[in-house]
């Protein structure tokens, strides 16, 4: 039996296309056709660009034809539904987006995949106005985990994680301001990539709050993160936000391994706050590291609540005018934080600003003493649909507000990271390992991601959907 | 009859200094004299550091006796009391601060000064916690200016003013987050620069609004203020907001006149919004240096209120410990200010934080077309010290609340300006004149406050302080 094309990976599917084995067009009707099988049930599209998709394959095929060197050559992918599509109205998750005009060009981030050769699929399921760790929404309907359809899919990129997942693209974009990379990575079972803060343009897409969103890949493979991560990075002078960094060539890194790295387990904050299983997974990474070592990232519960409240402000000022002018479109929930961002007093959002100062310091002299540090992405596996409450160490807790307490403190120092599935014996489901590096040296975590993926460690099948 | 060499420019004392004419100790000892002469009706120092000052300037002897060079051998100066002296207690001009613990080191500007053979005479007179425009102070006396001792400084670094136009020194340290060496200099008739934003240390300074703080030196003449300047740049690893830029040897451009240069007179908001005396005050500038271009710099009113916003929210965020644990030691307008500055909502801060963004780069572009503008550097004089209103364009204005319109919206941008002291024929006292520059270009902005001082159109007298 031959395999589908399209349950390779990335690198793959780009090195059959580039031989000419098979065309571009094959794998997008392909990748067409599975999404029209399995949508229905995973609900991880908003809208299947098909015209496009079938008109970006044909170029690719012709410009492969032509002898050109396309590094993701037919590859197909799909993008949150906050970066622009030309001709298609960014809905950032929201029913009151859906009023506006269609993007009159496409996303910086999808231009560079573009520019590689991969194919736009179309646009992807999130939470509203991308605050969210759940993958529910209201508007669009809940995105569902293709590995298991009664839970969530985390969010708030749930269809990027639940696309991937599924096998209907084998990369994705998403967006991460406090873990919504991480978080549907760690329930969907994908390996995702959050990059350093300022790292990849965020031009043209829909922001959440300004002084926290990243952009970054989905795939199920480390190698696919580093080829997406070389397309989507460089400087863009349509973003001002953007720092700018000299090009790390990743791809050709992954396969380095990990020796002469200094690897560490986060102790304190990051262990037994979840699930044991959020434990033993760090473990059994640490483990085939060959680590023991504990280092202490400072201050990480203050880090989460600070991210907490400059969230909660930039967003809700982000969102003033809406909430004004249409409190009755928004999901009740957001409209609520929306609302109590509103009324945080400046002082306080000062505070905080100051503190990441001082904590993005701290954080980074640690990064003079080791190389990596492990922590859980989730303190547990995707939860059902409804879970509103968790049992935590025999104690209540709240299911949602818990969801990202180890990621939150992470993306609060800028700190890149590559999320690694990890797959226990005896778990229905997967959960997630943030492997952390230093600022800019996204090329190390996913180097650890790889050395983990070869040494069958973490892995991302793709899902069996129930019919 | 031989001049005082006190009453000589720091360039002057300096090559009288090294040339071995006169000592360190001599000019100290001078210096140390017209204070205690005539600082009891002037107000300007709250710290004599005599014993300091003449230790230093014994150093100075000995280093020129050596063969060293330095640039400003011997010259005397003070710093406004919120610069670190060791063994002083900054008290920023608070109350509340004259408890803590004297300083353990020398700020960095001090400890610049210190190595380019400058003498520190002491600590300066300055509104309390810098939050101010008059150079009142409730706790130290309020500072008079020398050329009317009826008249305000201006402030907040009144005593940087005073003691540079009283020819007690020949350079001062002051601070400006919103005109607070501007001010100060238009009211006391001396030169003054505040800084591109980020440019000099402010390590082991007292803040105020962090985002908007600068320090800068006073003095008597634009070629002092490119010494001190070039003694002042240069990074500091004590200060991590400090921009990496690299050091222009300023000093030797001054003399290089203003060929080339695309001058123009900032119109709309900074024209006919203060008395008469401003607009001639500019248009004699403009006439020497034949421009009678106008250029528009966008929401310049918008700036001033975004500026408001901001220094109120950080600077009662900075003092909100204060204001809860010792509000009977404040002055009760400054604390009100502060109580004010508490319940700010934070949307408002960050709305303010964004348009700065934007003013910023709206600002810079101006620049491409060209490289100076003028503007006034106060609506008027100095004003009487208990004058409370004004009349402007026969309409009654707040006086205080309005002595930074001009000053606010081009430091919110972070742009270098020399402000350059204009006599005007018939009028009794001078008024200021803001020579703006690009970002970085304070080289630039002092050449042309060099070349309208060579063509007498902008001088600094010593004042003649009344019995």
């Amino acid at each position: 039996m031959t395999m589908d094309p399209l349950d390779g990976t990335a690198a793959e599917i780009a090195a059959l296309v580039s031989r000419g084995t098979i065309t571009a067009r094959d794998v997008t009707r392909r990748a067409l056709d599975r999404i029209s099988q399995l949508d229905e049930r995973v609900n991880a599209f908003t809208d299947v660009t098909a015209v496009r998709a079938l008109a970006e394959a044909d170029a690719v095929d012709a410009r492969v034809a032509a002898g050109e060197v396309l590094p993701l050559a037919g590859v197909p992918y799909a993008v949150k539904n906050l970066c622009d599509l030309e001709g298609v109205t960014t809905r950032a998750g929201s029913k009151i987006n859906r009023d506006n005009s269609v993007a009159g060009h496409d996303a910086t981030v999808v231009a560079k995949l573009k520019a590689a050769g991969a194919v736009c699929l179309g646009a992807l399921n999130m939470g509203e106005y991308a605050y969210d760790f759940t993958g529910r929404n209201a508007h669009d309907g809940d995105c569902r985990n293709p590995h298991d359809l009664g839970r969530m899919t985390g969010g708030s990129s749930s269809g990027s994680g639940a696309a991937v997942a599924a096998g209907m693209v084998a990369l994705a974009i998403g967006s991460d301001t406090n873990g919504s990379i991480r978080v549907p990575s760690s329930f969907c079972g994908t390996f995702g990539l959050k990059p350093t803060f300022g790292r990849i343009s965020r031009a043209r897409s829909f922001p959440f709050t300004a002084s926290l969103d990243h952009l970054g890949p989905f795939a199920r493979s480390a190698a696919d993160l580093a080829l997406a991560f070389d397309a989507l990075q460089g400087p863009d002078p349509l973003d001002p936000h953007q720092a700018d960094r000299p090009v790390l060539a990743t791809a050709g890194l992954v396969g380095a391994g990990t020796a002469g790295l200094r690897i560490a387990i986060a102790g304190g904050y990051f262990r037994g706050q979840g699930f044991d299983t959020a434990d033993r997974a760090v473990d059994a990474v640490a483990a085939a590291l060959g680590t023991d070592r504990i280092v202490e990232i400072p201050e990480a519960a203050r880090a989460r609540a600070a991210a907490f409240l400059i969230t909660n402000v930039e967003s809700a000022t982000l969102h003033l005018s809406r909430i004004r002018s249409r409190p009755g479109d928004f999901d009740p929930e957001t409209r609520d934080r929306f609302i109590a961002g509103t009324m945080v007093p400046a002082g306080w959002y000062v505070a905080a600003q100051r503190f990441r100062s001082w904590y993005r310091a701290a954080v980074n002299r640690l990064f003079e003493e080791v190389d990596v540090v492990l922590a859980p992405a989730t303190p547990f596996p995707a939860l059902g649909l409804d879970e509103t409450t968790m049992t935590v160490n025999g104690k209540p807790v709240l299911a949602r507000q818990n969801i990202g307490i180890f990621t939150q403190p992470i993306s609060f120092a800028g700190l890149p990271v590559a999320s690694v599935p990890i797959w226990l014996a005896g778990e229905r489901m997967p959960i997630g390992v943030q492997v952390i590096a230093a600022p800019w040296r996204e090329d190390v975590a996913l180097r650890v991601a790889a050395a983990l993926e070869a040494a069958g460690v973490a892995k991302a099948p793709i899902a069996m959907v129930e019919e």
